[in-house]
């Protein structure tokens, strides 16, 4: 596995760790030669089609050329014994040619130099990514970083990288949601979101951003009911005042209508997606009994600790100034 | 298989056998139905592999734009947590998406359509095509054609139909030589040939044609050979003049020269083609021995009866006179 827990030590603290830092940009730029090599197996294997597809090309002009020719008078056509042999000829000989080009597998040499490169050079993993993203996600909070600024790839007003895709921000979003964070996938789901709207090649599904966005939503709801239940009960340290549990009740009631709302619009889009047909049934349930059943949960998450409560109070605090400006 | 004898019938007969054209001319119009179908799916499968590339090239330019503003300061661009996980998700989750295209066999479905139209279309079988193209040299024979005429889609010169290409000329070429009639080979060969140092987008290799006008021209001259030894024997029905026999050997060993000259214009071209380097030896060892081992001839080819002596005189009147010009 490539070692990228070194990249949560942000830039401007850069000369405290050197030594350690030093082993972490060796492996980066390690992962750099690996990226020159795919990409060229990636340009050669692009020339490779293209020769191909040219090559179907003059055989489609051939064929369409003869056939309307062909199709302007098909006796006197069908009736001359070079139009007829050039007509089987074209339909046995030529064509086995094309099947045999449409059949070729062009793929096969450069996947197996990609291959090659992966297993012999540096070459992250998903951990890595897991670890890459988390040091962004760690930048932010250390920061105070507003999310589309990061996105735009500024740091305090200064542009220090090129700006995020929403493809890159929903993988931001996707990896916070599979490190438990739906604070933070929430923030970077609504800023892919936001990017898709304005991208002329599309880097991701819109689709897949509401999915997210309603089931985080739905999380971060069940997190304020958890809340509420620890500040009614006489274990949880928390603040007992009957307006802040009120208040708590009321900004979980929002989420799972506002994750409602969510899958609606998802399936406006997509109306044949099972998981998002089978959220909304259960959305609706739920916001009917007034009460909210585990759903995706694993069990861990029923278990209501001082520090379960602490983090996700800082998910309320954080969530609420969020949804206003939703 | 296709019904497709009738096609020996030229055009100038038409009207004496309507009924039985008409049966070859149905087949032949529905032959065109299963071609446009054929266009249809190959001009389908053409866009389907054009999106894939379109989209793997905006892959390619967004790996090459981010790599090479890596490689401008590989240790600042590394350093930036941003890239740094932009540059990780790159090679995981990006690369993954660029390999599921790359791996992507986008032929599947249109060679099902294709499938589909060949078993429940008519579509014309190897016979067909050689039957196609007997009536095409049935029609050279009949109005003593020229072939450069021919293959301009010329008779009598009124233009009928669409010039051949040289893979057309190379084709007649090769049905004359598997129904074992070697002088239309070399003169649909030699056409071929000529067009092909007239085509800018090449139909035919060289090799191939250079390839069957040695061996053709080593057949025609053991054909002549066969004669000579039919002229001296008693039974033959032939004229015994011995200026004729002098004539007949002479023309059999130009030929064999001939045949070697070809096949080392052939190896100049692929210095690695197996059997043209066989039959160089071969024809080297024929020419110095002075007589003509059997080679790559089926077992009646030695046989010589009166009708053999009457073909095989046909082919050295029209081949010398080929000669000539070649």
């Amino acid at each position: 596995m490539f070692r990228c827990h070194l990249l949560i030590v942000p830039l401007l603290f850069l000369s405290q760790v050197r030594c350690e830092v030093f082993t972490a940009l060796a492996d980066l730029q390690e992962l750099l030669n690996t990226e020159a090599v795919l990409i060229h197996s990636l340009e050669n294997y692009i020339r490779a089609e293209e020769l191909k597809i040219d090559l179907l090309k003059r055989y489609a002009d051939i064929y369409n050329k003869q056939h309307n020719k062909a199709t302007e008078d098909v006796e006197s056509y069908v009736a001359n014994p070079l139009n007829a042999y050039t007509l089987v000829k074209r339909m046995t000989t030529d064509w086995q040619e094309v099947e045999s080009l449409i059949t070729t597998d062009v793929s096969k040499d450069y996947m197996a130099n990609i291959s090659y490169a992966k297993e012999n050079m540096k070459f992250p993993t998903d951990e890595d990514l897991n670890g890459a993203a988390a040091a962004v996600i760690r930048l932010q909070d250390t920061y105070r970083l507003d999310t589309a600024s990061l996105a735009r790839g500024e740091l305090n007003g200064v542009k220090y990288s090129s700006e995020l895709t929403a493809a890159d921000c929903f993988e931001l979003g996707r990896q916070s949601y599979n490190n438990g964070d739906f604070y933070h996938t929430l923030l970077w789901m609504r800023e892919a979101d936001e990017r898709l709207s304005r991208e002329q090649n599309k880097t991701v599904d819109k689709g897949e951003i509401l999915e997210y966005l309603a089931f985080s939503t739905y999380k971060e709801g069940r997190a304020k009911r958890m809340v509420q239940m620890a500040c009614k009960s006489d274990e949880a340290d928390c603040n007992r005042d009957s307006a802040n549990i009120t208040l708590l009740s009321h900004a979980s009631a929002r989420n799972i209508n506002l994750a409602l709302d969510l899958t609606n619009k998802l399936l406006e889009m997509v109306p044949t997606h099972e998981r998002a047909k089978g959220n909304k049934v259960y959305y609706e349930e739920e916001i009917q009994k007034g009460s909210y059943k585990k759903k995706g949960d694993d069990e861990t998450d029923d278990i209501i600790t001082n520090e379960g409560v602490t983090i996700v109070r800082k998910y309320i605090v954080l969530s609420l100034q969020w949804e206003t400006v939703w």
